[in-house]
């Protein structure tokens, strides 16, 4: 493999995965100095050489740099566009400016105990530890809290990472509950190309709730690690002239030898998400960025087009390739809380939503300390908590939260300087939990 | 250079330039023959390989793939956002239905000589002969034709080719009447270091009329031509180990050789739009990504972003990488029409458009026989003819055709097989006139 194209899968491989790394091991900078405006990134025409951050450089995706790259990843890589249509936007309903104002305060100065006993914590001191680019917090359909940091603006777009699976998981419910997926066919009955693949035998409701047993490490310290091969498929780059690997996702899911047995046990496989767009294109037809505009963006107003990014055949990375507006993800969020309609107009059945509240099966969910007993099913993360909680997640810390006893959605962006939600959760769970019963409380 | 990067390399340049080769020597595929629809390219899930179109191939660019890829570049290359902002699109009038489909009979069956004394053709015989994609006319400030082919849909992008070059060049000649650019300054006065490139001695005005003296070739048969070097240097891709040459468009112009003398001569070269480009950004402080989208693509009102390349270093393609809606190139044009108002609304000084409409030096234009005694100023082609039309113009048929007599702006986007407008201007021009007395004789 060649030194340049090497250099891009590792670069794609910390945007497939979120590993950023930090550039070193002590303390990184806070929020505040590391924040890309502070940095200079970017700026200047041209930018000092120490400020450029380029395709080539394969650092683009670490932290402190990590933190303009957020919210530009189509200046990086080929992307497909998720059309909001041509329309006028649905314009998210706000509570009055002077109420706005008065929660804004409040909230800023709510105080919780991060988990592990650590030190009270005021909310807003909370956005700051965990390098927040963009909060929205919605209360009983209505924008109270909406703030922005870093690189992102409300017009702006942020990587979206993981949680482009619920966005996949979510369309797969919706074709299964429609009745339009079998979610108890194997994948080789619906792909029959699928070949040997370990996938081939799975069934589409363990590829939507990761139960399948596919081998694929992320080993980063393994040069020949599952996460390597994946990277230098998936990148849209020419291959180097010796390269026989699989060429884009889909030849990759071709090729996953098994691992354990389906359906025993939850294990956090980003081929699962890429093996369920496949199963959702080749079930209506259209691609998974078509589905999300004619499903989601274009009827739920939206007020900007996402952008998904593509392998080297044009097919998007249904596993973390959304780039989207944080109002736009916040309608999302009020879809999921109204079990499937914003603006009085209904886009998928109660059903769809039902399903994932429900969960999956916590006994198969483990690994995760800081969500104990939840569960994750049709690619939500679902926290089983007396307020009935759920969520889509992305490393770095991005979340849609729903909660649907505090009738709360809150929408995070963020680039926190290590991938891992598990780094970042003990600072923003409980946070979350401040915020739910406050508004309970009003 | 490795394999990999020149083909690369060769996509590029035939996208900068728009060189896209016939596949073959005999006579090319009609537009219906071609349609990407008919041709099934990208169909499927995924589509047989031969259906394929990818960034390594080299030959997405050319007849017919390009059929298909003019509407997809973000999905082959990096690419900036020229954002529409948040609100409402401002929609186009149109004429009442009844109006409008009896007035779309009417233009179709129009009929004109084409140059050379070809043999009559109708409008609608035109709009296949020329590969059109869409077409769009407005009549004092209504939409009163409109139709889409081939790859585009009205909520669809299509690549503008060098009708970027006057989107840059009306910023430019914006900045110059609002007084923050003196378009008698020297290149080297603005952006010292361009050093000793030929540019350095130009004067603003010289880089915005393309009559600068500087080496630029685009022999495609010759290996050591400029747009090769141009090429290299603008591709976004890692540099091959071994590249020791220009990083970026604003590195190549920064050793560009002189050729004749500035002032002389009107010389097409794409190179001045992107000397223009750093000249705009540096003036501004920022992108000209940005400044189309605070100028131009905000307050007209614009229903779609549009979006262009960016080399490396994420600078935009000034010269050639905006890709847009065709209704929003139709804003544009009113914008040019009715001297920098849209929607009563003003967006610039009127002087700016008196200034393009007035035009160039003709004694200074040569080179273009389907536009004798024309000229070119401020990026915008001027045709000097009784109607006053003026131009943005792209490889493979794109234009913005304003007719100031006919109050007629006329919108096409196209994929015609070959580049050079030379050989679409005959069944173009001409077309274009009739329907421009056609509507001032209704």
């Amino acid at each position: 493999m060649s030194s340049s194209i090497s250099s891009f899968a590792l670069a794609l491989a910390v945007v497939l995965a979120g590993t950023g790394s930090l550039s070193a091991q002590s303390a990184p900078l806070t929020a505040q100095d590391s924040d890309p405006r502070v940095m200079g990134w970017m700026q200047g025409f041209p930018p000092p050489p120490d400020r450029l951050i380029t395709q080539p450089d394969s650092n683009y995706f670490s932290f402190p740099k990590l933190r303009w790259s957020v919210c530009h990843l189509r200046e990086f890589l080929p992307t497909e566009r998720i059309s909001r249509g041509l329309g006028a936007p649905k314009p998210l309903d706000y509570v009055a400016p002077h109420v706005f104002a008065d929660m804004r305060a409040e909230i800023d100065a709510l105080t919780f105990t991060p988990m592990d006993d650590e030190e009270e914590m005021t909310w807003e001191e909370s956005l700051y530890a965990n390098y927040t680019d963009g909060m929205l917090i919605l209360h009983e359909g209505k924008v109270v809290y909406e703030r922005y940091f870093g690189c992102l603006e409300e017009d702006g777009q942020h990587a979206a990472m993981s949680m482009t699976k619920s966005v996949t998981g979510l369309l797969a419910e919706i074709l299964v509950v429609e009745g339009a997926l079998d979610d108890t066919a194997l994948v080789r009955d619906i792909i029959p190309e699928i070949g040997d693949s370990a996938f081939a035998t799975a069934t589409v409701r363990q590829v939507m709730d990761m139960t399948t047993g596919v081998k694929y490490s992320e080993d980063y310290a393994d040069p020949n690690a599952d996460i390597w091969l994946y990277s230098a498929a998936a990148s849209p780059l020419p291959k180097p002239e010796d390269y026989d690997g699989p060429d884009g996702y889909w030849e990759y899911l071709q090729q996953v030898e098994p691992e354990g047995a389906h359906g025993e046990a939850f294990h956090y496989k980003t081929i699962n998400s890429d093996m369920l767009g496949w199963i959702i294109s080749r079930t209506t037809g259209t691609a998974v960025t078509e589905m999300a505009s004619e499903r989601l963006w274009r009827p739920m107003g939206a007020e900007q087009d996402a952008y998904q990014t593509v392998d080297g055949k044009g097919v998007p990375f249904a596993g973390g390739g959304i780039s989207a507006g944080l109002r736009d993800l916040g309608r999302l969020g009020l879809l999921m809380l109204n079990g499937g309609e914003i603006f009085g107009q209904r886009l998928f059945p109660a059903e769809v939503v039902e399903k994932i509240r429900a969960g999956g099966d916590p006994a198969k969910f483990a690994g995760f300390p800081t969500i104990p007993g939840g569960s994750y099913t049709s690619q939500w993360w679902v926290f089983h908590n007396a307020h009935g909680a759920f969520a889509a997640r992305g490393v770095h810390g991005q979340t849609i939260y729903v909660d649907p006893a505090a009738e709360m959605v809150l929408v995070r962006f963020a680039s926190f300087p290590q991938a891992k939600n598990g780094y970042i959760d003990p600072t923003s769970l409980p946070a979350y939990q401040a915020v739910a019963e406050y508004l309970m409380d009003r």
